[in-house]
């Protein structure tokens, strides 16, 4: 499943997990894995708490203060700090389908993090059976 | 299969790669992939060094001293370095199988990381066949 | 898939986008997975941008002004901030296949992540059908 997304600031985390489920639920599939792929270099995937909105907000803060957006980097874009944190979040995330439920934590939620934004971005979620 | 496991220190990586054999075994699965899958959002997963234990004393001193467990952070629950340092491992480590057997190299080990512990926790392990 | 690699330098990134094609090609798998395994623990696997050379350099000099190769460690082997490094990238990735094809986005390479070389490296790509 293909999932597009427009985010609304230059950095933010958005949370997908409602898109993940519905691809699970779908699918139609008991038991597998549900990956959550995003095909770009300046965005990732995480799973965090999904109760407390500041932590989303500290993750993004941390990651700022350690790799600044108006730090020292060869990459003339400017972008070079979103393509740090890329990396460090990850282009995807696995989760565990089981009863064609996703096994998700009771506090986790699976999250698309923004770092050069706003855009529009996409993600593709992919359901395997076994 | 589902692990219970029990923290002892506020931040400890544990050794859980023999569960993670025993799920292999026990699955009979000749060629695929184990999915080691970490429900909470203040723990993680990562493989690392099996052979000197100061290898993982030193990654969770490394993330601590960017991530300090007293920094200034929105959330108020004091447990928002954990939150960071849980997405920094991710939450999910993937491992080929090969001929019944983990594909990892000499010096692996797969580590349970607790960033706000003691606590009961717990983890998945999947396996895939393919 | 099992591939060699030779690394040239200390902390490099490697291309290795082709080699994954080619094993993707070689399964004749249609829809799928595409995982990325490197069984070392000084190096790891990531995705990040495939033009501007200089955006895996601002990588490697990002994570080592964080986590220096001389920074004070327990592990005696000087090569400490290389397992940090290894686990903040991860050793492994997951890609999907659709109609025969990784699903990269446009700007997308798959990096093998040297912080230990130069040095003899190996890693392996499954594919995964579902």
């Amino acid at each position: 499943m293909r999932c597009k997304i427009q985010t609304a600031k230059p950095q933010q985390f958005i949370d997908i997990t409602a898109k993940v489920v519905e691809a699970v639920q779908k699918s139609n599939v008991q038991d597998g894995l549900a990956v959550i792929y995003v095909p770009h270099t300046t965005a990732g995937v995480t799973i965090n708490e999904n109760a407390d909105p500041d932590v989303v907000r500290d993750i993004i803060s941390a990651l700022d203060n350690t790799y600044p957006a108006d730090g020292e980097y060869l990459h003339l874009e400017g972008n070079a700090h979103a393509h740090i944190k890329a990396s460090l979040m990850g282009s995807s995330c696995t989760v565990l389908i089981r009863d064609g439920k996703l096994l998700l934590g009771t506090w986790q939620g699976i999250y698309f993090c923004e770092f050069d934004g706003p855009r529009n971005r996409e993600f593709y979620v992919k359901i395997i059976s076994g």
